[in-house]
């Protein structure tokens, strides 16, 4: 089989002297995993998904699935290349099974969080609930829409995972990613169950958040698919520690990106409205240290705004200077910025070109901006 | 292995000389599902719900993963007896992830139909929705309850595919097993789709509602239950076509049973307020055959009613008059006598105990009274 002959020759990331080389790198691993996802989602729509009659949801799956940045399938990879597997198609197509996770995740996060826009564009359930209305069925436009979207998110689950076992890797690999797999998956539900409880009145702390942070997103992020991918290639004990603590520590970071920018990112990048996670009151990390951080007044402040019915443009320009002047956003740049500093130092350990691929993919992560 | 051993020395439902053994036979095994089921969904709870911080969870996906009939794991191991596989603890322990499969159904559905009890209790998420706003909690309670039991339900899925991975069957076993198992899924999902675009409104025909509510749930009552457990111990192609022509049969008559019951159902036996599916306005088989058989005037007092904006116990009683008067209701339960009838011939081409065991198991499915 075509996984176990490269598994043993190890060729990883041969075009990664430089940044150039990366972005190159990069670009072609997104552009395959994409290839894959798009490949295996329209190949389960005509076998799977006709027979319910209407088109949109189909059409839906196939732009979701490879709508985004693969990070997580990039991860994969790396965690592959990392444990010495070697530049291998089976393996890429294992690692891109984590978009259709990623997108099981999305959608259904989306239906919760009732949010009207994902990545720019109306949210699977928002689309789902237009085309009801549109055709003029009876019943609620919005539970349709809703329920719907459950299902498509359930579709997804069941693919990725289908699409890991279809991979084409052998059975000793698939064998070794099963139970980290399973645990993935359970920790991905168990922490938005614990992100669900954690509620902004309670006035959580910022180790709080950042637990929760880390099992809802850090670890299945960063983490969780590094050590997937070198568990597919049977990795040894050392890498895997270096690749467990990277996937912490640049969890943790992009986690610290996401939330500065749910206060203080351009919507025209981030997709979102403005100041997103205030409207919507998220107990995050950096409100937390503002928290912490800020005056007694200005304290007294962001808690009784945090209690008020609705929270307008006003509240948010408020919101957003209360969190700059109590020192929270600058306290947050400088904890990226050390989580960067300790990854650099981490893959100094790792074969050069996948602990110089590893730095590069800590950068993107905690310096975009969106 | 002990699966593998007990693979080969063929003893299949040796107590089955009559309906007294088949009874002892089906408690056993209800038993051993129960058990196999308690035990595993409690490892996981401790292994992973703790970190969620609060213990209803936990109590909940305990209680209701074990709280069924067991049909559809008694359909499976059943379909590995008739394929040969003979009694085995490993192929109880996978025929009892069915229940997890059907617990994660259940709660995603009672959140999709807002249905306020399953099995005469609260349902899930609405025991979720209690428990946010006796904690005093900030935010919508009844958001969070459906929330938290549709990432319940998550879990259930996940850890119902997990069930049958670390059952103790043989690999090879398990890899006849993953292709069904995937579809069956997928089918579920799809049919629950489908189910959700089939608008009372349009008055679908009696194929129609046949054909979705095959695909929705009688499939995967009967007929994906018994064929995956076939396909696990290597069945042979003619016992393989017997049991998917019998679970066609009785997976149509299981839901005409449901949809008698729906209409005409005792609270007290099944759980759920008296005319269910005609309040909800749902476009079941019962209904279709009413709408086809019903005298002119008739149809449209049902169609008028249909379109009101909610239905009270005058227009519940005024549905079942009508449904009965134009003969749908008789005309069900012939559809089910014939089924039923059709089955017992189909079984009498496999081994007496086994074949006596799925006619027995047929007339439970569709004589019941919840």
């Amino acid at each position: 089989m075509d996984a176990e002959r490269t598994a043993v020759a190890v060729r990883p990331v041969e075009e990664l002297p430089g940044a150039d080389g990366f972005a190159q790198w990069l670009a072609r691993t997104q552009d395959s995993v994409r290839e894959h996802v798009d490949a295996f989602v329209r190949a389960r729509c005509a076998a799977e998904l006709d027979p319910a009659g209407f088109a949109l949801p189909g059409r839906l799956m196939v732009e979701f699935a490879a709508g985004g940045k693969c990070v997580r399938s990039v991860f994969v990879y790396l965690g592959w290349l990392a444990g010495g597997g070697g530049e291998s198609e089976p393996a890429l197509r294992a690692a891109a099974g984590a978009e259709l996770l990623h997108a099981f995740a999305l959608v259904q996060d989306d239906v919760m969080d009732q949010s009207p826009v994902r990545r720019g564009q109306p949210s699977a359930h928002l689309r789902l609930t237009n085309w009801h209305r549109d055709q003029g069925l009876s019943g609620s436009s919005t539970r349709f829409g809703e329920s719907a979207a459950i299902l498509l998110a359930d579709l997804y689950l069941v693919w990725a995972e289908r699409m890991l076992r279809e991979s084409g890797l052998p059975a000793p690999a698939l064998d070794r990613v099963w139970p980290r797999y399973d645990a993935m998956r359970s920790e991905l539900a168990v922490g938005q169950l614990a992100d669900l409880t954690n509620d902004a009145n309670r006035q959580p702390t910022v180790g709080t958040v950042l637990d929760i942070a880390r099992r809802k997103s850090g670890n299945y992020t960063v983490r969780r698919p590094l050590e997937l991918g070198a568990a597919m290639a049977g990795c040894d004990e050392h890498v895997l520690r270096v690749l467990g603590d990277y996937g912490d520590v640049i969890g943790e970071a992009f986690q610290l990106r996401d939330d500065l920018l749910g206060i203080f990112g351009d919507p025209a990048a981030t997709g979102k409205p403005a100041g997103d996670d205030i409207r919507e009151r998220k107990a995050t990390t950096v409100l937390a240290l503002a928290d912490q951080l800020a005056t007694p007044p200005d304290r007294a402040r962001l808690r009784e705004l945090w209690r008020a019915d609705s929270i307008d443009e006003h509240g948010v320009a408020l919101a957003q200077s209360v969190i700059t002047d109590s020192g929270a956003r600058r306290r947050a740049e400088q904890m990226i910025d050390d989580r960067v500093e300790h990854a650099r130092r981490l893959v100094a350990d790792l074969e050069p070109s996948v602990g110089d691929a590893l730095y590069r993919m800590a950068l993107l992560c905690t310096q975009r901006a969106h």
